[in-house]
């Protein structure tokens, strides 16, 4: 069980040590008692003093028979494994000395370094995204065509069945490749890699979210994944691929290829690192989308607690360059050079003014498409169509419907996707954890995804006519009469993308509503399925295309509702696709925003920016009220300690004295450093931030807060041996600076690889220089709110909280604050868990 | 002298007690001597102990001595009389009780009555739109008739200086009646608002700037300034009425009216208000350009340090709300229920598709555009043409671009009229101090405008055939052939915002070159002189009009420089007038992000989303190069004591030591009301924040901080005579309560009309309840940037200074941060004044 837990986690993987049987579970009654150790009362007690640090011996008797049956789901658990990010400078005397001594033609330097960097990240984010779209462009159509020689030639000699062997065989080869390198060599890259992003952008640090070998798992994973037929989409990976790229350059080296350019050095540290992240993510969402704007918001909204007005020009330039990049680079590959109709990865075609009129009357219609989004795919005798089709995976929907119907806010497909989503992904948290089940899986339904659009395809008798100016690349004809092409073939023999677009723009009458309604339902669940699979996938298109499709439904069957001489406005179903995939993606990730930005950006016209908010913010609201974003619930499944906006509203009956841990691991201005070395090594504890105090020594009171110092910090020191004693005897010792520190940035080797020797752990060590001596501190009255106030707006991860004669009394660190979550009784308090 | 800088200040009012000859002096020798009294020492020496309480007497004679020269500018000096507001709620235990009450419906009742703040925010924002375009549109519609018929039938015979004369009345009358109100009136409601917006949502508290009188003389003001024909247009005061109707709105009552509703009382402290104003600022901007997203953009800009979701949500919902509201009784309006194409105020008209392309080599021309501006104006012989015209203010012209086109980046000519109008502020400030001398200058600019408009038109020999479907509303025939009209009428002879509009959408060829450059070299100055005067009128339209002019002159230039067999879109002028326009705008008032969301969603298309970024960005980057943005340099010359983004970035060598004014004033837990009235009466200080310390009668030595009390709090408690004796003699006396301050919230009554008797004075006040027990604090060594952070971060207006002993040792206000800024020869500090 405890590799379960392990092997599902974003962060672990198969090669890290075993931990055995101590090892604290996810699951079952073991981690029931862990966590109880460490809350050591009641579990849901408010108000306690945090025991993290207490010793205390807990009987394991008690601990069994108090809660036996209590097996706690993961979200209410909070992981201790995660590590803060550290966005408040240390300013110790090196860094204020550094400072000093700069220019300020030094700073302005610095400042276009800046730019400079923003502009490569953009150049390579864009660069990255046309990699992907050609790639998949060529790979697909290859596939495709194929498939589509080979269908042509069975249809009319019947050996059909071949063809469905071969899409099967193509599409699981592609999708084998893809979750094996993501299974086998990158865990982290699976998924869209948003909720990471966003942890990150929070302020948690996320193993190897990083870096260039998940960036180039990433990219190559989402190429296979898109090639091999599942329902996703190559968008997501796209924010990932931009973050990476700029921990990457702004790093100025690669630690996986060993290369320092010796550049960049001054932006080695986690304040700088995360601006540029920020940049990234909005770079690859304005590379996704084409929308720039929409990328600067997307960051806004995930980490704006830092937010600055410089900053968001960077990363408004950054979104900028990278839109501009792919842009250039595609229209080349188009052989249209200067023509900028190519901005993003999905392009959702033109929606000219024509068409794009609504009237008043239309917007409740809007706000009905956000909110009850599911209702009209069951409306009318249609469902006996659909019954016919998907039996028993319609019954589920009707039971689910049957007790959705009655909740007065009505059912939201977008919140009933995330409800199953969740449910498959504590499935397979539980029984699909080694890295070969997960590859079978993905291989799974990548056959499934074949079979099932083949079978569509298949019993589908939609024939439309081949128009002059088709949309369809791959129009197959299969059964019907020449010169018509399959219906249903347009929406799932093609790229997610190209599905999109012709359900936005094709004219009226192109797809019946049957086939409509049995591609929604049968995508629908799909796409369910396929997010989070083990491989490199987004959730943006099939949102989009699944909304697409029963918005256009929608607009069918109202038009049929509706008297012919109404306004034929009302008719244009592709109006109706776009409010619906606005609807269903809002329904599915919650962004509001930044999302509705994205959309209009997008869809490159402004005029309907306003139903697009208006669905959006329906879509959420309702959505809100069943069950959080899909983002979210992956963020608390994986137990991280994610800060919210605000402390819960209920908080302040909370203080700081019943947030804080203590007692506080603290160290002496000058401490010997053997008790450096032995609390470093203490694995139970694993502090990473330890207040500096004077004349501890003096007795057991505790001392006067003179400083913060850092376990990185003291890894370096003791790495170079910064002790008194050979200062001393060695004049000319060579003095620390802050490059000594950079360079270790920020993989700081574990205090396990540093020897020192039993003289050694004699000296002492003076941390004055080294220790931020002005680090910010509350006293033990804060309430919950104002603290987390302080700890939010500036990006703390140690929080001193000291008595009115400035003694440290405890610590608040983020996993305190982000224990409290106001639950459905007002304020609970997550479990911590080393899981 | 004292009036002169008395009168100007966007705070001062007539009926002002004058404070005789003692008062600091704006200008002058009497302010160098003051401020010499303030800083204590050399003029721009750093790091100084701040010597704002010392009591010490200054040598009379020396002070006179040691800088009689130096006249200080304004920009130099830092007022003091601006009170900041208090964005850190002052969490006592009154607070904290009220907030454990209150249950977890409580707070959701709470977050709903935000949102329907938010709403009523919107609509109220929308309908004020709506009012002031129907007027405008009436007024300006008639005026233009009378005067149209007129020429129309002078044409003939000849008396066309009645004409002149009937246009300059009819302007003047206007005019005057907008400045009276003004300038008599409310003299806050002058100019666009958008600085005062700004720096109230910085923190700074400026007088009346959110009162009910202030909306009314705004909203009539504008409608006279832009029917009188000035160069203003009504799109800024409308941000400036939306965050008047969400302080109005979120407070339930209105104090000029005598009214209390009861209700949102919660919302009664500066935190939750500024929240409200925020989010009718980005309703204003919605209102005024169509632009949702960029409204919440450009409220972010301003006042995004305390940024946080749910409130981007909210600033988002008013800013949807209030454009629908205007389009939707627009569009009743205008007999078209359901049209919504009148998303706000300024309506660019459709850039339609075709139109709307765009080549890669078109960029560095927009580019070029963003930066060097002006030059296409005096290419050719072009300028010859002009000279004929505007003889002497060309000259004026080309002696600044002899030494322009020195300097390395070429000139602005966003930078040029920024440097205008603060040499003519300046002036303002100087000669232009009393009302009626404020209404003089008035009308004697509309009197000119319309004279120089009038001229323009008659020697203009500029006729363009009548077309079809012809934009203008009033063509003028004049000499013109039968069946044309006179081409520079359309431009001048119309609301700015239909000239605009014509100047984007007219097809090639409406325009000749020569009376395109004469309008903008006329109009540039026009709207330079015009900004700034006591109306109330905004600089975004005319700025607009400038921008559209030249870009359509480069437009056309560039058309007739080119082969003819070249690519026809390169000949479409409306694009390049509207790259000019957003050049223009983007150089004077210096914001890109907002701007060009604001610019992409007025043109209704995100083609041209990259060229603008690109030419905002360009424009700002060499606009600053020369001088800072209107409005920036506006809040300067107030001496406003604005926080920008960052401290400065050579500043990490000052520490809270130098930074902090010192020493502090104290009370006790329990003081002497006796004391506590001595000190809140002594004018010389006027102190806001009090530190609370235990034992400071002990002796001479500072106490421990206890607490933070504020001067609103203290007078409260005076008022309402809370003594410790009095609670004793009368058990039953009523408890204060939260509410008794929120009454009191925000028009604190003065120390000096609270009566407080000798026997009252021996009386004692206990603070523990009332003080805010969690302040803020910092050490002595804490870096300036470290101070600023903290302080941007949470709108702090006082943040304490203790020693290790946590005992007070000073105190940094807005001032002490605001004072320090990066001038061209490092850092240099304000000096302060009581101005």
């Amino acid at each position: 069980m405890a590799n379960i837990a392990k092997k599902v986690s974003w962060s672990s993987r198969g090669d890290e040590p075993a931990q055995g049987e101590g090892t604290p579970l996810l699951n079952g009654t073991g981690a029931a008692r862990y966590s109880r150790q460490f809350s050591g009362g009641k579990l849901f007690h408010i108000g306690r003093l945090s025991t993290v640090d207490l010793e205390e011996e807990i009987d394991e008797e008690e601990s069994v028979v108090s809660r036996p049956k209590e097996i706690p789901h993961n979200e209410k658990l909070l992981s201790l494994k995660y590590e803060s990010l550290d966005y408040d400078n240390s300013e110790n005397q090196l860094f204020l000395e550094e400072e000093r001594r700069m220019s300020q033609m030094g700073f302005k330097c610095l400042e276009m370094s800046r730019w400079l960097v923003c502009a490569l990240i953009g150049i390579l984010t864009g660069l990255i995204a046309c990699f992907i779209d050609i790639v998949v462009e060529n790979l697909a159509g290859l596939k495709y065509q194929v498939i589509q020689q080979n269908i042509e030639r069975f249809t009319e000699t019947g050996g059909l069945s071949i063809s469905l062997i071969l899409w099967v065989l193509l599409n699981s080869a592609f999708v084998m490749v893809g979750s094996v390198i993501v299974a086998f060599f990158e865990p982290i890259a699976a998924g869209s890699g948003i909720p990471q992003i966003k942890c990150y952008l929070n302020g948690v640090k996320i193993p190897r979210v990083v870096r260039l070998k998940t960036l180039v798992v990433k990219v190559c994973g989402v190429i296979c994944s898109v090639v091999g037929g599942l329902a996703v989409g190559k968008e997501g990976p796209m924010i990932h691929s931009g973050a990476v790229v700029a921990a990457g350059i702004s790093q100025g080296r690669s630690t996986s290829l060993k290369r320092d350019f010796k550049i960049f050095e001054y932006f080695r540290r986690d304040t700088e690192k995360r601006d540029f992240v920020s940049a990234g993510a909005a770079a690859g969402v304005s590379a996704a989308f084409g929308a720039p704007v929409g990328g600067v918001l997307f960051s806004l909204e995930e980490g704006a607690s830092f937010w600055n007005q410089m900053l968001t020009w960077r990363i408004f330039f950054a979104s900028m360059i990278s839109t501009f990049t792919l842009n250039f680079f595609m229209s080349i590959y188009h052989n249209k050079p200067g023509d900028f109709s190519n901005p993003g990865l999905i392009n959702f075609g033109r929606f000219d003014s024509d068409s794009t009129e609504y009237y008043l009357y239309e917007i409740p219609l809007f706000i009905i498409m956000g909110a009850f989004g599911e209702r009209e795919s069951y409306c009318g005798n249609l469902s006996l169509a659909l019954l016919h089709f998907n039996g028993p995976v319609l019954f589920l929907v009707f039971s689910r419907r049957a007790h959705v119907s009655f909740t007065p806010a009505g059912g939201l497909l977008g919140a009933l996707f995330n409800v199953l989503n969740y449910w498959l992904t504590i499935l397979r948290i539980r029984y699909i954890h080694r890295p070969c089940l997960q590859v079978m899986e993905a291989v799974l339904v990548a056959a499934v995804t074949a079979t099932v659009s083949f079978t569509m395809i298949y019993f589908s008798d939609d024939c439309q006519p081949l128009g002059e100016d088709q949309l369809e690349e791959y129009p197959l004809q299969l059964f019907c009469a020449d010169g018509e092409y399959n219906s249903m073939a347009t929406a799932v023999f093609n790229t997610p993308e190209r599905s999109v677009r012709s359900l936005f723009h094709s004219p009226a009458g192109s797809y019946n509503p049957v086939t409509l309604g049995i591609f929604t339902i049968t995508y629908f669940f799909l796409a369910c399925w396929t997010y989070g699979l083990t491989v490199s996938a987004g959730v943006f298109i099939p949102s989009l295309l699944i909304g697409a499709a029963w918005g256009r439904l929608f607009g069918i069957l109202l038009a049929s509702f509706t008297p012919h001489n109404s306004i034929q406005t009302l008719a244009d179903p592709g109006k109706y696709a776009l409010i619906g995939a606005a609807a269903q993606l809002g329904g599915i990730v919650r962004m509001t925003l930044s999302l509705t930005v994205i959309m209009v950006e997008a869809t490159g016209n402004v005029t309907y920016g306003l139903p697009i908010m208006l669905v959006l913010m329906t879509a959420k609201i309702v959505g809100d009220y069943f069950v959080e974003g899909l983002y979210d619930i992956h963020i608390k499944l994986q137990s991280v300690p994610f800060l919210h906006w605000d402390a819960p509203a209920t908080s302040h009956s909370l203080t700081a004295r019943e947030v804080m841990s203590s007692p506080v691991t603290c160290f002496n201005l000058v401490e010997k450093v053997g008790t450096i070395v032995d609390v470093l090594s203490n694995t139970s504890t694993n502090h990473n931030g330890f207040p500096v105090v004077s004349r501890l020594s003096d007795g057991c009171e505790p001392g006067k807060i003179c400083g913060l110092i850092l376990r990185s910090q003291l890894i370096v020191l003791l790495k170079h041996k910064v002790f008194v004693e050979r200062a001393r005897s060695r004049l000319n010792q060579r003095k620390l600076q802050l490059k000594d520190f950079r360079d270790a940035y920020p993989r700081f080797p574990p205090i396990q690889s540093i020897h020192v020797s039993q003289d050694e752990r004699e000296c002492m060590m003076d941390l004055t220089e080294f220790m931020n001596p002005t680090p910010y501190t509350v006293t033990q009255e804060t309430s919950l709110p104002r603290v987390f106030k302080l700890f939010r707006a500036l990006g703390l991860r140690h929080l001193i909280v000291v008595d009115s004669d400035n003694q440290v009394v405890g610590l608040v660190t983020r996993k305190d604050l982000a224990r409290y979550h106001l639950g459905k009784h007002g304020l609970e308090e997550l479990q911590l868990a080393q899981t």
